[in-house]
């Protein structure tokens, strides 16, 4: 049992767009992420998704009822949940780093499957 | 789908060892909790449990192999996970604010009922 230091974590790499696992805890992941740029459309069928920022901002493009979208910004100290089944395209425009909160089996993009999968994930 | 703003949902309760639910995924509670002075000695017979601390210091005491007892302390931007089945006793000699990852189902004190129990979480 350790105590985890996130900027500690957050300093062992720099790739973008590519979840560290950090701990698992219930057969839950608590990952670490840097981004920059967009991500890609996607959906989890089962899953819901926790984003919890810890610096930069996070944009989430959301579909809106009425078939326009949507940005919803994301800063250090907040966290949004994107429930299951919801399509959604993260992005930033500087570096952000992210901490997640994902059921162990779960795949970065889910519904694709592409180079940007990130099956194995690496553990720091 | 919101964004929610940790500090906001800090100034929105200020009692110790009870737990507020801010948000749920995946069966999983995201809760908050101020804490100050000693909890209890207790276990979770199938939970782990994750304490990530975002203001002040959390200690917890920790049985160790030779029969001693160690003090644990996570401050901000840190997070511990006190797995399922180990004894631990909470305590802060100054406010700490903690934000917690607990399967929905979870009481706070698990294998020991008493008035410390909060079995009905407030929704914040």
């Amino acid at each position: 049992m350790k105590v985890v230091n996130l900027a500690q974590k957050f300093d062992a790499f720099s790739d973008h767009y590519s979840p560290k696992i950090v701990s698992e805890l219930n057969n839950f992941c608590v990952k670490l992420v840097k981004v920059q740029g967009e991500f890609m459309w996607h959906h989890h069928d089962a899953e819901d998704e926790m984003f919890m920022v810890t610096k930069g901002e996070l944009y989430i493009k959301l579909p809106d009822p009425d078939g326009t979208e949507r940005d919803e910004a994301t800063r250090p100290g907040e966290f949004i949940i994107v429930p299951h089944g919801v399509e959604h395209m993260p992005y930033a425009t500087e570096e952000a780093h992210l901490m997640l909160f994902e059921p162990a089996t779960m795949l970065n993009t889910r519904n694709v499957k592409n180079e940007r999968t990130a099956a194995q994930l690496q553990r720091i």
